[in-house]
C-alpha cells in the first residue's frame, strides 16, 4: 500500500482527517515528519531544516485560511551537538516569528538518522477546505513555482560545505509560510490546499476533493527565477514548476470578482493561472490533460 | 551532550518549555517521538503502539491538569501494511475516547524504521506546573508503579506470537493516561508532572523547579502486583518501581487538607507517599538520599 492509498484508507476512519490540516472545536492542527535523507539534501543547515520543517506545518495551518497558535518539534538524532541544536532552534524559532506565532519547544530523542517532526496549531472560525471550488472560479497560486526544485540543483552542484551554491540553496529552501495571504484569501476561497506535493497533483486533490475539473494556462504559471538558473529548457521548467513540489505555496479557488479584495490584503503575488470547470471537462493544462505526478513524500 | 542537557540547552532558549507541555494562550500542547528499537519491544502490537504512542502524549496533558482537545500522530514505517496501520489508529482512538478525546488523524510517511511521532493539545485556564511544591505539602502518585517494568520481562519472555506473556504484556503496556485525576488534582496540587522517566527522576526534577526536598517512604510506594510476578525479591521490585519509569502515573504535591476533595472528585487511587521538605534536606527516601536514576528516552 502506498503512502496515498494508505492515507484514503485513514481518511474513512477519522472524521476530521482529509485536508491540509484537522479542524477540531475552532482549532486546527497539522504534523508532518521529515526525515534526512529524504528531506534534507546534502549541505541543508540546521538553522534551515529548523526553519523549513517548522515551515511545512505552519504552510498547512496557512491553507486552512488559519492564523498559527503555537508550534513544537521533536528532534532525533543521533547525538546532540549544542551549535546544531541551536541553529535548529533558530531556525524554527525565525519562521514561527516570520508569520507571528511561537515556537515552544518539544521533544528531544536519539534516533539513528536526523529526523524531525514537527506539530503547529492554528485557530480559524471559518477554515477553508479543499472542497468547495465552483465552476467559473479563478484558480490562483501565491508567490512562485519551483524553489526548492532549484534548490535541489544547487545542492547537487554545491562541492564543498564553502560553496556559494550551498548559501543559495539554503536560501531557498527557507520558504515564507504564506500566513499571510492564507488569511486574505480565507473570506474569499472556495477552496485551498498548499502545493507541497507539487501544483499539479495539488490540482488534482482539489478536483477530486470539489469534484470539478480545471483548465490550467501554462504561460500563466509563475516559475522562479532560480529555475531559469538551473535549466534552459522551457519545457523542463514548466516539469518542475508542475510536479516537483515542496513549494509551500497556496493553490486556491475564489470568485473572480473577489480578487482585487484580496490583492489589497496582501502584499504576496497572486497568480490566476486558470478556471474552474465542470468535472467532466477534466484537469488541462493548455488542452491537454495535465498528469497527476508530483512528489508523494518520503 | 546528552539528552537532558540538551534541553536545559532549550529551556534556555524557549521560555514556555521546561515542563510536561508547553502553556501557550490557554492551549497546553506536547510533542513526542518514539522508536520501534527503544520504545516497542519484540511483540508490541500496532494496536499497543497507537494507544501507548499517543497516551504518553495524554500523560502531558494530564500533567499540566488541563483537559485534551485533540491528538495527532505522525506514523512512518518502511511499508504501510493494511491492517498494521488500521490496528494503529484504533489503538490511537481507543486511547483518546478512554480519556474524552479526538484521534483526529495526521501525517504518514516512509521511515527504515518504525517511528511515531504524537502530539496533543489541551486546555487549561490554570496549568499546573513542576515549580509550585510547598514544604509541608504531601507528595501523592496515581496508580500504580511498575507496569511497564514487569511488561518489558513479560515482553522478554515470550517466545512466540500467540504467547500468553505477550498479552500480558501488551496489556501492561496500554496504560490510562490519567487526563481525570489530573483534572481532579489540578485545583489543589502546587506541582505535578507525569512519571515518565521514573519516580525517582520525576522527583529530581520536581525539586529542582520547585526548590525543595523530599522525604520518600518506601512502603508507601504503590507497587503494582505486575511487578511481584516477575521478582520475588523486595529490592528489585523497589528498583523497578522507583528508576524503571514510562509507568505515566502522576507525581503530584498538594496540602494534606486538600486530600480527601481529589480523592472524592476521582476513582484513580491516590497515594500519598512521603513529604515535601526544605531544599536543605535533600531528596531521600526512608532517609537515605535517592540518586537521580532513571530512564533517559533514547
Amino acid at each position: 500500500m502506498d503512502e496515498r492509498a494508505a492515507l484514503a484508507l485513514l481518511d474513512g476512519e477519522l472524521e476530521a482527517a482529509g485536508d491540509d490540516a484537522a479542524v477540531v472545536d475552532g482549532l486546527v492542527v497539522t504534523t508532518d515528519m521529515l526525515h534526512e535523507r529524504t528531506d534534507f539534501p546534502n549541505g541543508t543547515t540546521r538553522y534551515t531544516a529548523g526553519w523549513r520543517a517548522v515551515g511545512a506545518s505552519v504552510s498547512d495551518v496557512a491553507a486552512m485560511g488559519a492564523k498559527p497558535t503555537a508550534a513544537v518539534a521533536a528532534y532525533a538524532a543521533p547525538e546532540f551537538d549544542r551549535d546544531e541544536l541551536l541553529a535548529f532552534v533558530r531556525g524554527a524559532s525565525d519562521v514561527c516569528e516570520l508569520v507571528g506565532t511561537e515556537y515552544v519547544g518539544g521533544d528531544l530523542d536519539g534516533h539513528d538518522e536526523f529526523t524531525v517532526s514537527t506539530t503547529v496549531i492554528g485557530r480559524t472560525d471559518d477554515p477553508v477546505r479543499r472542497r468547495g471550488a465552483q465552476p467559473g472560479d479563478v484558480v490562483c497560486v501565491t508567490g512562485t513555482l519551483g524553489r526548492s526544485a532549484a534548490a535541489l540543483e544547487f545542492f547537487d552542484r554545491a562541492i564543498d560545505d564553502d560553496d556559494a551554491f550551498l548559501e543559495r540553496a539554503n536560501d531557498l529552501f527557507r520558504f515564507p509560510p504564506r500566513i499571510a495571504a492564507g488569511r486574505a484569501l480565507a473570506p474569499h476561497a472556495t477552496a485551498m490546499m498548499d502545493s507541497s506535493d507539487g501544483l499539479a497533483r495539488s490540482l488534482h486533490q482539489l478536483a477530486e476533493a470539489s469534484d470539478c475539473g480545471f483548465a490550467i494556462e501554462a504561460d500563466r504559471l509563475p516559475i522562479d527565477n532560480a529555475v531559469y538558473d538551473v535549466t534552459d529548457d522551457e519545457d523542463e521548467a514548466l516539469e518542475l514548476a508542475t510536479t516537483f513540489g515542496e513549494d509551500f505555496e497556496l493553490v486556491a479557488t475564489l470568485p473572480e470578482a473577489a480578487l482585487s479584495a484580496v490583492r489589497a490584503a496582501t502584499d504576496v503575488p497572486l497568480s490566476v493561472i486558470g478556471s474552474v470547470r465542470e468535472a467532466d471537462d477534466g484537469l488541462t493544462m493548455d488542452g491537454e490533460p495535465l498528469a497527476d505526478r508530483g512528489y508523494t513524500h518520503g
